[in-house]
């Protein structure tokens, strides 16, 4: 069988690395559409170049190279360049080199695909702006008054950052590939969570993207001297919270799945001073689960549990959803071709829902799509100690050659 | 018996007010040493000067004016003039006007006191550059390297805030008083809490200030991505100070008294942002009673308690004590003479701590000192509703008064 080189994965990941680099040890500064996001896109398409593809950057910056014959559904193997503000190297950049190396291994082994491959690096998937530009404009999902309003939190806005990297926004909306022309669009990324290192697995076998609610929550109660207020004739918007936070495993337990999450990433207290009871408390929750359903429910028990505890400690509770994002599945052949394979290479494998957003997503409801994951060193990543052993790097990579040349060499009936 | 009259109250109260008023709603700025607290201080000499009291300014900027012979230990009267930013109109003030209409009521019913009393607005009690000047100088406690070295919170120095008002802050050294010199130190003071309010009492009889602790706290954990992170496999910062906040009230059954109170008013979550698990959470704790020994439990049970949480939640606990301020006593004699003031003009009173601190805290242990309490609408103060029922004012003086003439016409042996 043929085998990919992990040597060229290797080289190819450091030499993406060297686009936004900081000092040592302040990681990846790599962010959708600056200076060194678009030097990565370059490059990409000298790579493309030195493989003979043929290659293109469409309207939404994405960078594409094409292998195989032009007259078929294409196999899409992609992910982005971009990064967030003190990166990794790995998140995003991998699955593109991982698409060169299944590319370069066609090659180097004589092997014609019937249907097409291509390589696509995304642009803008972290967010920058707010959404993951390069695989919406895809599928389909970016509007015109987005692009035309979109800022980053600076308040930089798309259009002029687009426009520095020699790229007019609206062309984003020519960006859109109709589901007849993609056969499959499939992903390799890092996990960035703990639990294939956790349970000692080679390989993460992603079923589904959890789908994720946000909301902005406020309790509010009576600021007061904390001297002079006793402890019950308080209404201490802090201890809501705190309560609160208190039964989040209860809920999960009562109205979730081993998926579910809730988090409370934000507090800001008001007015925030040791002497005083807080009189006003804003936070946020995310709530995920694989399951819209079960969304629902640990979202409605969110809702009853505050307003309860606000009842409880005379505040009043408001809350706004910022975002309901459904969750989205991945196509069921698909993951069954992958389990096979990852059997037959005799690799450890779990099948899990990814807990944060990829590109993949967007192709979920487009056409057919899958995405495989390998461990992080300590669940860590978006950070510059972001880590995956090259050994996992290079049987991700084989699964997903050996995934593509199994989609590759079907008689294409499409 | 002589009454005090709340129409020459009121005037004074709303006259003060002036200085430092902003916009109608915004509250009072007078904060030490800036414009309007010397405008105040003027007016306060002036207000002397017109009762026929000798007057001065000493080095710590307290304005003092007296009555009476001059051979003898003084009744002091006072409190401070200065407020917070947007602070209320009765804060301190009210114990001064209070001593100014004292003075007026034993000159109008042609009272000579047998010992002479100060009047005393005393300066910086709100603590702008991080102690309660006026006070401490009188008593002792300030020391010639802080007077060089304090600054406000925007790094404005003390002795350069004073020199702009005309002072040498190195004369505060000067403002010391031997204990030999005062009989006492009264102080009438809105309450600032929501107890009288909430008991129908006219007057709080104040047996002591409360002892205070600070603690700066941080639980340390390890930030996450708030979907690709398990529930079970975290370890949230903030979840810590959750379960800990939700330990309140335990601890204060177990471990405090009616009088104890523990404060959760400031917390910072790192990196704070929604979709991240919190890896770190500095908080403050603030925790008050007016016995030394159960602070000492209260915050024995605060550190068993968070060291307990921090290892079931995978979490590492620091804490810096940033203060301990003992509790300070009121004269039992004097608390039992104003208790039999009160009973005798049929006053409702309870007999209570301040939970805040005051400028008559420093004179506890210097001589002997006792504070009258009237009720602060809702609780309320620190702001521009601040407010306390004229009535409240009126009983407030009168027993100040009737206590004043006791203690001013017993045979001083002294």
């Amino acid at each position: 069988m043929p085998k990919v080189s992990i040597e060229r994965i290797e080289a190819d990941i450091l030499e993406v690395a060297r686009f936004g680099l900081q000092e040592a040890g302040r990681g990846i500064y790599r962010q959708g559409f600056g200076k060194a996001d678009m030097e990565a896109r370059k490059w990409l398409g000298r790579r493309f170049e030195e493989l003979g593809m043929a290659h293109r950057m469409d309207g939404a910056g994405n960078v594409i190279g094409r292998f195989g014959p032009d007259d078929r559904p294409a196999i899409l193997i992609g992910s982005h360049l971009d990064s967030v503000p003190a990166g990794g190297i790995f998140d995003g950049v991998l699955g593109v080199v991982a698409g060169l190396e299944v590319v370069r291994t066609f090659i180097d082994n004589g092997i014609e695909p019937e249907c097409p491959i291509e390589v696509v690096g995304t642009s803008e998937e972290e967010g920058r702006f707010g959404g993951m530009l390069g695989a919406q404009a895809m599928t389909g999902h970016v509007t015109r008054e987005w692009l035309e309003t979109a800022s980053d939190e600076h308040g930089y806005a798309l259009k002029d950052a687009m426009a520095e990297a020699g790229l007019d926004a609206l062309d984003a909306l020519h960006a859109y590939r109709r589901p007849e022309e993609i056969r499959a669009f499939l992903e390799l990324h890092i996990e960035q969570g703990p639990v294939l290192e956790a349970e000692r697995k080679t390989i993460g076998v992603v079923e589904g993207i959890s789908g994720v609610f946000k909301w902005n929550c406020r309790l509010i109660g009576k600021a007061g001297h904390a001297g002079t207020a006793p402890m019950n004739m308080r209404s201490d918007a802090f201890m809501g919270i705190a309560d609160f936070a208190h039964e989040i495993q209860r809920i999960i337990d009562e109205e979730g799945s081993e998926k579910s999450r809730i988090t409370i990433g934000h507090v800001a207290l008001k007015p925030g001073f040791p002497h005083t009871v807080p009189g006003e408390a804003d936070f946020t929750i995310v709530g995920r689960d694989l399951d819209e359903d079960i969304m629902r429910g640990l979202a409605n028990a969110c809702r009853r549990v505050l307003s309860a505890i606000a009842r409880k400690h005379g505040l009043k509770f408001e809350y706004e959803e910022m975002s309901w994002l459904k969750p989205a599945f991945c196509d069921e052949a698909l993951v069954s071709l992958i389990e096979g394979k990852a059997k037959a290479l005799d690799y450890s494998y779990k099948v899990m829902p990814s807990g944060a957003g990829h590109d993949a997503q967007f192709f979920c409801d487009h056409t057919r799509a899958a995405m495989i994951f390998v461990p992080s060193v300590g669940g860590i990543s978006h950070a510059p100690d972001e880590w995956t052993q090259w050994s996992d790097i290079e049987r991700g990579t084989q699964l997903l050659f050996d995934t593509v040349l199994e989609l590759a060499c079907e008689k294409v009936t499409a």
